[in-house]
């Protein structure tokens, strides 16, 4: 993966030195964001930062009291021009390590990431070298990492397999008596037996009154009869995310109000699957979705998002809502995700990882393949 | 809880009314770090603000978007005087909403986190609220924080207790050919099998020559004859996490270089815990059980610090290092966790948590009370 490094970060130079977001180039390039410095570098050590030099040597900052398996890397990979460095004092800011070297090596403008640096570091990297001037990177490295290159999209397709094969192992155990908890749980368990890194996001199920919430935290309720069971859950595999939802019925057949309610959320889900397409506006596509659980008498149960973008982060750009900006791009892969909860009797969500495609390829491409039928569990 | 949130409030908000970190009295403070707010109200839905009003009115800001189980929480609860409010729109940030309210109430200065808030986020909190003069809260949360109650010492308890039972149980089971990965993810289980909220933090495994590896991620290597094998793993229990490390041998008897390294290790861990004491120096109790390992021959091995106070974070204040300022006061809970590793070979961790308490009251509380003699499984 490393020459993919290499050319990620020099289309970052690249983008910086022509338009920086205050309209001046920008020699140097500070980024502390540990999912854009794994964009860039292909690592990402907890309180790293990395910096693209004014002369085009680019430099990864690691703390002394760095988490990473093997103390003392002080090489790349082959090809991979990258220096590492690790801080000698515990206390030290690899940020403020990282300007120090900036100024040292000549730059005279320093981008930031300021929607990531605190106030205080931010202020320390400005004490440590008061003739840099620093300037904001923007969100420069996320639109970056919006369109997905064919090993992303491959890194997610196998996050969507694993995904899908825990959620298949859990429909055919017994579910009947136990807790929300020790589903959660146990998916999360497959997921790694599967090969995952781990779950890409905390694992939600929700039985009964808890279902179809969004962000529900996996209780102590346990499953019983006639209830509506939804869960959400993703595997993360070499660091990128999906995320699949899905809505089962317990017991021998679903009551005529669970149908209904089915119906309809899976009806809004497949218009907004339908709507993805390059050049389709975000906004558009949570339209497709949100107008179908409006029409049903379900606005307000809707949330703020239909969807999302997946990739080194569940819940990155863009975003699929009513406020949205932004069109859709070939490549991209998004979540479709409505869902209605009623407080004290429950919901359903669906939701899917699809990539964007154009018509002419087959439309979008559905990685989370987990049939979405109303099982009766 | 709710009567100790108000008093805690209280407490914050007289701080600040005698000391605001610029000499100056705040007359409105924002709190947005999550264990903070965790600390002051009792929860801590993400992305929600704090605001201690200009007129004593305490206001909790949630976003449109917020995952709390119960969507449109509206009250506090009994006793506590806390207004919840949520965002009307998706794209709101609740800093900014704080800082426009506390400027509608009359407030002229507020409060903020420097070390949380990002240069952004505070542009945005400036340009709402263009007439509130912005001052630095510095750590004042996290300072009231150190020194825990006595609700809080029991949750730790509890959090120690269902540590022990985990670990407890995974040594009554056969290690020998399972994978770090799939021991780490069993104590996880057992955790919320005993009753935790989950795990205070990532469990780490390491056999062999990962043993003895700080901040090791599992791996799919697994437990051999012979080996090492070291765990470090903590519940967190009503918000409260603990942590335990403990060393074992694989097999029938351990090699001459694994009890030299253990009984080394551990005669370094006994010398920092018996160091504990209200009003002995951070640092000193770092040096008592450093200079342990420096006899041995393994000043070189040692990590940056041997222990951390524990709470509502893992890793929050007091610090115990070589640079640590300040003393120990009675009832702050910290770990000693002094380890060597030995590349290639791998090494030894013990790590316990304690409560500092006089030496009239019998000295230091251990919380996690799993043997550490050498055990060979």
């Amino acid at each position: 993966m490393s020459e993919v490094h290499v050319v990620r970060r020099s289309r970052l130079r690249e983008r910086c030195a022509t338009s920086a977001a205050d309209g001046s180039p920008a020699d140097a390039v500070l980024v502390s964001r540990p999912a854009n410095i794994r964009y860039l570098t292909g690592r990402a050590p907890s309180g790293a930062s990395l910096l693209l030099g004014a002369g085009g040597q680019d430099t990864l900052l690691l703390p002394a009291a760095c988490d990473t398996p093997e103390p003392g890397v002080a090489h790349a990979h082959p090809g991979d021009e990258l220096r590492i460095e690790r801080l000698p004092g515990p206390d030290g800011d690899t940020a403020v390590a990282a300007a120090d070297l900036a100024a040292k090596q000549g730059a005279r403008e320093l981008a930031v990431e300021e929607h990531h640096l605190t106030v205080s570091r931010h202020r320390a990297v400005t004490s440590v070298a008061p003739r840099l001037r620093l300037t904001g990177l923007g969100t420069a490295v996320e639109q970056q990492r919006v369109i997905k290159d064919d090993a992303e999209i491959s890194a997610l397709r196998i996050a969507a397999e694993i995904t899908d094969q825990a959620l298949g192992e859990l429909l055919e155990s017994i579910l009947v008596g136990r807790t929300e908890r020790h589903l959660a749980l146990e998916l999360e368990r497959r997921l790694i037996d599967h090969g995952a890194d781990g779950p890409a996001f905390p694992t939600s199920v929700g039985a009964g009154g808890n279902s179809g919430l969004p962000g529900h935290r996996p209780t102590d309720r346990r499953v019983e009869e006639g209830d509506f069971l939804s869960v959400r859950l993703g595997a993360r595999y070499q660091g990128y995310g999906c995320q699949i939802g899905r809505t089962f019925v317990i017991g021998t057949a679903p009551d005529e109000w669970q149908i209904e309610l089915y119906d309809l959320v899976f009806a809004a889900q497949r218009a907004g699957r339908e709507a993805l397409a390059p050049g389709a506006a975000c906004r558009d596509v949570d339209h497709a979705a949100r107008q179908v659980l409006d029409a049903g008498g379900y606005a307000d149960a809707l949330g703020v998002a239909t969807g999302h973008g997946v990739g080194l982060e569940i819940g990155e750009d863009p975003r699929l809502s009513p406020a949205a900006m932004g069109k859709l791009d070939a490549c991209v892969p998004v979540t479709v995700e409505p869902g209605v909860h009623l407080p004290g009797r429950g919901g359903v969500r669906i939701d899917d990882t699809l990539v964007v495609r154009p018509p002419a390829d087959g439309g979008p491409e559905l990685l989370t393949i987990t049939t979405k039928e109303l099982l009766a569990l």
